[in-house]
């Protein structure tokens, strides 16, 4: 485990982590948690006696049923397994298992119920994930999550925390997806061709967590999309992030369709809260090589978004221009937008330097 | 681990269990997992590498909010972690730690919520459990759930199956408070009196099941209430249960008090669906000894019931005569009920041999 201290403060204005911050006062920690809150994606804990460090996390999707965003329930069963998978992921662990919980309304139908379970069953196989068990409730709302355990070895853990100015920048993979379908789904533009060449199925990068568990200095998913991970890894390791590609060679073209159709610039894929369960992640220059080499034996292709750097803040080039983003503002946004797509569209506007 | 094979069709009748057997076809299984389906409280898996046994277990109370059941803030709190530390508790496992998922309503206040975690971070601590981490979403309607993480030595494990005819049954302790809290709080008979000298805070049996792990021959607690634990031991093992004590003498005496105010009779606080979270377990003639020497070491009384026997079905002496309950239409009548507790009480009364 890095020893690297997180900053005070560092969650300073994100709404939603006070919240946790507020929330989780006064509990008792385990003398064996490897990591403090906001530190990893999955909680790591020293299993006692052994080499072994357990990587476990627990997430559920209820928002994104509720918000209308997860309206087909093999997505939703789907996703159930995917956003858990994803932080283990996040921490290289190998997964072991998953539970799942579930709470069915009356009003779903056998079909719904069926299509649920099918997405859950598709997605544990796809995330070599069995099936431990799980709890099963009746209950007004269909409401799911889920826990994932996974195991790493000892020794040094994936964690947030370690990246240095000097580092490079990666994504797993094209990034924008997530955000796409959000637009797609949540302005009901049915646009039949966008949807399906869009195909929203996200698959969690288990195998290259693994790979680069030892590799890389700071990792985390795209969970909440692109901006909010990018965030957190400077929050967390007091540094700033300079990203060098043309946001055109890293966004999901699919993606980058939906966005143009919509008319709203591909930037603001990055920038919302549903993200496309990629890894963002930073390689200390003496790894780079082996990097390339393990990514090239796998036949993947991480994505070389920039660096870290010392000055704090998240830069990018847009059309060629270096700008600035303001990344705590576009955390908080799209909660206090209420869910007004043009209110969160005007604040993504002033979300940029001009 | 046991190797009994578990009866086919041990569950034909039991609506709940048919359920949860229909949702989880077509998923695949763990290598590394030690029980299958309902043979345990808490899912059991080999730690690869190790000579240690992860247990894990999820579970919620969505339902006891939703119906009532569970009013106070405190108590959800209280009961998230606990439905949790109790299967634990049942397969005799060490606690390693908690996750909890919250979904809070926008109309709980800042008191509520206060008091929701005050009850979570004290009932972790009752427990020895570490908040480890969790989730926090936005929703309509609260809704908590949990997962617990323990540990057991490899070898033995404690589950639900390998009791035979000629071993005693014990309760960790009195039962019945379950039911008589669900009498109470559903009723809306809110005598104040009853409430306070009922006092229903379980404890999860926590040392108690670490020190039976090896002296028991199956165990499970009683968190869907005695008569499911009876009904379930007695199928999974196909024997019978004789029970020998009278009822007076292993029922909470101030649940005894809530059934004599309500006019029940005092074996229906067996019955409900809302159990005590003790544990009920065997014990083979040759543990007797050891098991009296280790209860008495740690000032712990389990209550001795009766013998598991070889005949089928639960009998149990009522005002002095040998009666037979039929256990699997009391585990349907509750949700057939749906809700009506005249039509449910009635159902009771139909249920034990005249």
């Amino acid at each position: 485990m890095k020893t690297r201290t997180r900053p005070v403060a560092a969650h300073a204005g994100v709404v939603e982590i006070e919240l946790i911050e507020r929330l989780t006062r006064g509990f008792e920690r385990s003398p064996y948690q490897l990591n403090r809150r906001h530190e990893t994606d999955a909680e790591l804990v020293r299993i006692p006696g052994t080499d072994l460090t357990l990587a476990i996390t627990t997430d559920g999707v209820s928002e994104e049923i509720e918000t209308g965003l997860y309206a087909d329930p093999w997505l939703v069963g789907w996703m159930t397994v995917t956003v858990n998978a994803s932080d283990l992921a996040a921490v290289g662990a190998a997964p072991l298992g998953l539970l799942v919980s579930e709470t069915l309304p009356p009003t779903m139908t056998a079909d719904e119920v069926r299509a649920l379970q099918q997405g859950l069953a598709e997605a544990c196989r796809a995330h070599g994930l069995p099936l431990l068990g799980g709890d099963t409730n009746a209950g007004s709302r269909l409401h799911m999550g889920a826990t994932a355990v996974g195991l790493a070895p000892g020794g040094t853990s994936l964690t947030r925390v370690g990246c240095r100015p000097g580092d490079t920048l990666y994504a797993s993979g094209p990034l924008g997806s997530g955000t796409a379908f959000a637009l797609l789904q949540l302005t009901a533009k049915t646009d039949g061709d966008a949807i399906d060449t869009l195909c929203f199925q996200p698959v969690a990068r288990l195998a290259e967590g693994q790979a680069i568990r030892t590799l890389a200095s700071a990792c985390m998913d795209t969970s909440d999309g692109a901006v909010t991970t990018l965030d957190e890894l400077m929050r967390l390791n007091a540094t700033g992030i300079r990203v060098d590609l043309a946001v055109e060679d890293y966004l999901d073209q699919a993606a980058l369709q939906v966005a143009r159709a919509a008319g709203i610039p591909a930037w603001m894929l990055l920038a919302g809260p549903h993200g496309e369960f990629e890894l963002i992640f930073t390689i200390p220059p003496e790894h780079e090589v082996e990097l390339e080499a393990v990514a090239r034996s796998m036949n993947w292709r991480p994505l070389r978004l920039g660096s870290v750097v010392a000055a704090p803040g998240l830069e990018l080039p847009l059309d060629g221009v270096s700008r600035t983003l303001d990344t705590t503002r576009i955390r908080n946004l799209y909660s206090e937008s209420g869910g007004d797509l043009a209110a969160y569209r005007a604040g993504l506007d002033r979300s940029i330097d001009r």
